[in-house]
């Protein structure tokens, strides 16, 4: 917990009262904070600066917020559409790419993802509400991803793709396409990326109609977790 | 597992014979294979392609080796430094970097390394061996790093470091330093990064002394799985 992310339910004035366990245990467990210490705070969606503990009990912390003046970071200018991992591993991605910056994230049915995925506790808003913010904590950022279920293909395709290429490069990532993955792009981009197994050739095949342009990671199958930073990493 | 990797002590002339209930498992439950089947091998420290599975039953799988005549993907020309991350984080790092290509790892003290964490038995050889094969049969490599752990940060500096960096490029990853880390180099790199929390600025002198140039990745803070994953990908 790198910055205290202060929902809007808990300021009133200049103070912050949060009653939560989890961030009550890691300020009194992991900070080993006291009142009187300056931490690192911010409004969700909004500034973020250093904060005064004012009161620190075993089911309160008070914050006196004097001066959030900081800005957040930059958030990386891409649309990520991700076939829907299995839900372990759609935990920590939903972190990874919190925290590298990504602000906007369709969960994508495909061919390969398993139907049983859907119906996983990890999709219910509030689990992936926490793995954002999870994400947003470690990397000192306060605006939170929206993420959107996108739960068939062809409707993907027809209804949404051509609204979100608009005004953005689109990438598809897949194994054996020629283009190697571009580096350093500035661009507004859709990055699409298909489940372990890839995308099947007529998913391909409809998105490269649709004007996205494939490209590749290199002759290395890596698991969705890694392969998503390391996208990330190489086109922005 | 994207390839069956073969230990030497399990071929046999034109055969081979696993017995372990891991990959058998998955061979029976994940990729559902029948005698007959056509899977991706590959002999550890040589060539993969593809072998017939011969039979397969409760406790043994014995597959023909044809024709093993394609070469593994190309390592990372890097030398990873690490500061030794708590246990789980290191296990899923070490599947990660190893998935990557990374062929030369060391584990290093450093100030903010909590001294319990050499103490895990994520440590011990025959556990770290089991996430570099993790790594290398998700990649589909068959070329094992080598692990080295380094307890002292003082050692490591005066003894292994002037060696390490012989031929090679030496970067810091550090947030607050002025060069942003470069993209693309296709220069041998000695790769340094910090524990949660960085490296002291004392050490980061020490390594700047030493020849190594500071690098950072932005004003985000991520995890050490997210930073190495993320550096390798732009560096390479």
């Amino acid at each position: 917990m790198n910055l205290i992310l202060l929902d809007p339910s808990e300021v009133e004035g200049a103070y912050a009262y949060l009653t939560d366990a989890r961030r009550i245990t890691h300020l009194r467990e992991v900070h080993r904070a006291t009142a009187g210490n300056q931490l690192t705070v911010g409004l969700q969606g909004g500034a973020m600066g250093k904060a005064q503990l004012v009161e620190l009990s075993d089911t309160q912390a008070i914050f006196s917020l004097e001066s959030l003046n900081e800005a957040p970071p930059p958030p990386l200018p891409v649309h990520l559409v991700l076939a829907l991992p299995r839900p372990r591993m759609l935990a920590r991605t939903l972190e990874h790419v919190t925290a590298l910056g990504v602000k906007s994230i369709t969960l994508l049915h495909t061919k390969r993802v398993e139907k049983s995925y859907w119906q996983s506790p990890e999709l219910r808003p509030e689990k992936i509400h926490q793995h954002l913010v999870l994400g947003l904590e470690q990397a000192r950022d306060t605006h939170l991803p929206t993420v959107t279920l996108s739960k068939g293909f062809r409707p993907f395709l027809e209804e949404q793709l051509p609204t979100l290429l608009n005004g953005h490069r689109g990438l598809v990532a897949h194994p054996g396409m020629t283009q190697a993955c571009p580096r350093d792009i500035q661009e507004r981009t859709l990055l699409l990326v298909g489940p372990e197994g890839g995308f099947i050739p007529w998913e391909v095949e409809k998105l490269l109609e649709a004007g996205c342009e494939g490209m590749h990671l290199g002759p290395r199958i890596l698991r969705v977790e890694t392969a998503v930073t390391a996208l990330l990493s190489r086109l922005f």
